[in-house]
């Protein structure tokens, strides 16, 4: 599980003061990117070697609001890692607390520079693969 | 069902050369927004009722590439009308195309000015109720 | 003068209940497209000629606030055109208002696909040249 | 003179490939909150206090392009401070780089909670007033 954090600006709130719904997605990207580094890679380089990793499904459940300023904590994990597609996992709480805000996923198909659906190289399945926690 | 059309800008692609997944959130808002005014009314004015409907879970399933500059058509229609919540059901494609570009969901609570859960008021359920074919 | 008409979404406001400062140059952003538009052209086919007029300088004055569900009107015209840029200035307002909102400009570089400076073609010139009123 | 530092995700991207012009000032607005922070303060409590600084002007120059994953600074200084408004200047860099790929700008009038401008409180000003090197 990887940790990425998040600071709200009041660019992310809309007018009933929280955050508004689709921004979460938007830290949800930063998160599975932190995930990335986190294992020693970069979803940057991964796409310099010509496969790419695009979104096919994406859902989020709210619980409760995080609001301006809030310092968030993403926690993020692999939930599944097939052949040719991969789903993440998240939870985001404020910073501190315990109180999940919201969980959300996203599914990936690994695609080659085409397009066109490839199987994960072995090199991503690896740095990929859950390891005994390190959170 | 209700039509709405919004054209894509710059801002809303990335440098995939498409949409920006959580971008398709906003469209659906906009396109719930317009369901809204379709039946004689306004999500603002609702509101201004003291009643709110936040999003409580939202999903998309992305088939296609919506492009920068594409007419977008966002059809919307109430799946579920429960007692204190609804459901939204969107089915996104280019002006003048079948291909279905992505379909997308967003559960919603009615909520009161406390924040807490309330019957959806009878005004706004006619309103919301499915009506005979006018999309 | 051309006009584009904008719809506000919760997604474009902050929680001061206003549209949050930098999505204005969202809208100037769409407004300078229903430019080209409106002339005949299309900045995407611009684009595909293998000309780009990326942004290098950008400016708003804040003087009203637009809200959400307000339906907003964007007066674009071009205040400059020379050799290898120009500038389009906007003037923002709601639908059947007089008041000014705010009022923006944007310098555009023209750029071939090298990323240099090059001059506007023709064609784009001619089609951009100020017109007898007609908006 | 005070840094904060951004991660450029997907989402601040546009089909150019760079960061979307726009989405500078949301970076802006990040820099200034910490500016408050690195000083002892938080905008958020001083908006508690019944004041606000809403952006009146906004602008900016863009001279190189941020990418994706890009880790960026942006130094920020109140360049003006007035009796009822402030200037904070902006200048964003890639990490470990000197050269400066975009300056930036956004005056501030001091309001209270009924929106009439007032004169920046004395806690404010003596937390704002620029100080001996410390960035």
């Amino acid at each position: 599980m990887v940790e990425a954090r998040v600071r709200v600006i009041y660019g992310d709130t809309d007018q009933m003061g929280v955050v508004y719904y689709a921004n979460y997605f938007r830290y949800f990207e930063l998160a599975r990117s932190e995930y990335f580094r986190a294992r020693g890679g970069s979803y940057r380089d991964f796409e310099r070697g010509g496969h790419f990793l695009p979104v096919v499904e994406a859902s989020c459940n709210y619980r409760g609001a995080a609001r301006y300023d809030d310092l968030l904590v993403i926690r993020t994990e692999i939930s599944e890692l097939r052949r040719a597609s991969l789903t993440f996992a998240y939870e985001l709480r404020r910073q501190g607390e315990e109180e999940v805000l919201c969980t959300g996923k996203t599914v990936h198909a690994c695609v080659g520079d085409n397009g066109k659906p490839v199987r994960i190289p072995k090199q991503l399945a690896s740095l990929l693969q859950p390891v005994p926690q390190e959170g």
